[in-house]
């Protein structure tokens, strides 16, 4: 029906759907006066459509009555908490208000609803476990939504916010190579999450200045970054015939399991052994020594995806559909020169 | 127009509104189809009535579909963030679904503005730092709510989930007198916060069991109970000229700035000095040595407070109105033997 290269209007797709150009002009719009299912038709011819759909005319300037949908099906400790908190209080001080959603894996409700429901103007995503076709499928029904710390690399015209995971875990090893290091043990987080590969990379890339290549012996990934997996772990590096000087973690939880398998190997931390988390969270500074890491902005995370959504919701381009905070490393007193 | 001791008819309220039978049923119904200014009239008689206002038919016996209100107005970490994940969880796990407010104490939303809300079915308040007779005019109003951790004792027909502050604090305290402690630091809670006296009526008991009067040389109040108040109400204990030989903080959170207190000051934890905390959220294991505390039981609350909501939704008769569960006393290594 639209010409090759030419924007579709709202009287194709009412010409296509057979419904009136007052109800094709509802849906687009997001009104929520308009039946379920006429609601879903209208959404799949503009899906078919894509690039070519007719943009919704300007909505909303601010959240002002709006609901926005948040799903983060992982329990609310201090990581997802504080994003989640800061997301809230955003919303809020825009005058919408936040559905959230925390039902894990198994339990969680498909994205595929989102669309076809007349309360929720937009949501943000927090670690999505889908794969990323399946957000481009979501993009490509026109609903708005921000993906907050991706779990794989996501397609380009998907609006998502990040730390900057490969930076930050970059100046954290070049802290640990200049104090000596060399042989450093690496507790990884998930294999093939985004977070993971790229904090890895940074690693690498820090060791590689000092000629240090990249050893499966001393590397262990976990299925889920807990405190417990980091204890397992470390043990595992810490058994080594030729123990690491230095353990690198993935997470604060993880670093400190390897402080306890440290300690109950009786290995003193930093003089024997050098330990450093990610993220930053209360747990770093709990430990005995508090822990060397890097802070993500983790409130700024929450603040930045209700700003990129507001943008999207009332139309505005996107300049940087990724958007990657910075980190900074806190340097505190788990790490110490290499013992000779 | 009722009769003293007998309960109103929705005829009498249609009378004294001059709305029709169907729309007062509507309102006491909670349907969605009245305006905003007629259920504020409705709502109004019905507070005035009070305990004769008449009942609502018995609705959903699920949250099948239904929206949870759950305002929490503090930062989620550890602590909150295990309550509202379970609560979550619990309500989809029932089909309904949470909004979630998490806006701060000034920002926060007033309360008398929930039963005016068409699209709310209940609500659950997390520390709710109203005034009881704030709470007591929201139920006036015959707004389904239930409140967990209430901040002062709640009135009597007000639903309320609690962990067992006074048992958990007595044994916790009964384990460290034990251990031949006799002149023990409270690091308290915020003063006239219900869980912060009844934790403090705990302690006492146990050391009043052996012969050990209250003193206000030994007790600390904090504002806010985060590691940074718990770590300079530490310090000024530890440098009284008598210096006690245990420390006992109101949660985790102040236990681990305990412990940054006496590291300090090169005491050695437990040799010279024991510390226990409340509360067993991940902090007290992150510690070196781990923190001795009082197990709450958070997500149990969450999920205890979304079965009494749906008791109260479909009117079933609630026996326990206050309902308090059990805590547990977890001894790991922070508490020893009293120094002779």
């Amino acid at each position: 029906m639209a010409r090759p290269g030419m924007r579709a209007t709202v009287r194709d797709i009412a010409a296509e759907t057979g419904l009136s150009i007052a109800t094709v002009s509802r849906v687009l719009n997001g009104q929520s006066n308009v039946a379920p299912h006429t609601r879903e038709l209208v959404l799949q011819v503009v899906g078919r459509l894509g690039d070519q759909a007719p943009r919704p005319r300007a909505a909303q300037e601010t959240m002002a009555g709006g609901t926005v949908y948040v799903r983060c099906p992982y329990l609310l400790t201090d990581y997802f908490g504080l994003i989640v908190s800061s997301i809230g209080e955003t919303v809020e001080l825009h005058g919408g208000q936040m559905i959230l959603s925390t039902g894990e894996s198994a339990r969680r409700p498909a994205l595929s609803g989102l669309p076809g429901r007349s309360d929720i103007a937009g949501a943000i995503l927090i670690l999505p476990p889908e794969p990323g076709e399946e957000l481009v499928r979501l993009r490509d029904r026109r609903f708005p939504f921000v993906v907050i710390d991706p779990r794989t690399p996501p397609p380009k015209d998907i609006v998502a916010v990040s730390a900057a995971h490969f930076a930050g875990a970059r100046k954290l090893m070049a802290h640990v190579v200049e104090l000596g290091h060399r042989r450093v043990g690496i507790i990884g987080g998930p294999v093939k999450w985004l977070p993971s590969e790229a904090r890895l990379a940074g690693y690498t890339a820090s060791l590689a200045d000092v000629g240090v290549l990249p050893s499966a012996e001393l590397l262990r990934n976990v299925l889920e970054p807990n405190a417990e997996n980091g204890y397992r772990a470390a043990c595992e590096l810490l058994d080594l015939p030729e123990r690491p000087t230095a353990l690198v973690a993935f997470n604060d939880k993880m670093a400190v399991g390897a402080l306890w398998a440290a300690a109950e190997r009786g290995l003193s931390v930093p003089g024997d052994l050098s330990v450093a988390g990610f993220d930053d969270i209360d747990l770093s500074r709990a430990t005995l020594p508090m822990l060397t890491t890097v802070r993500q902005p983790l409130q700024e995370m929450g603040r930045m995806a209700v700003t990129l959504l507001m943008r999207l919701l009332s139309r505005h381009t996107l300049e940087a559909l990724h958007v990657s905070l910075g980190t900074d490393v806190i340097v505190r007193d788990s790490t110490g020169p290499a013992p000779r």
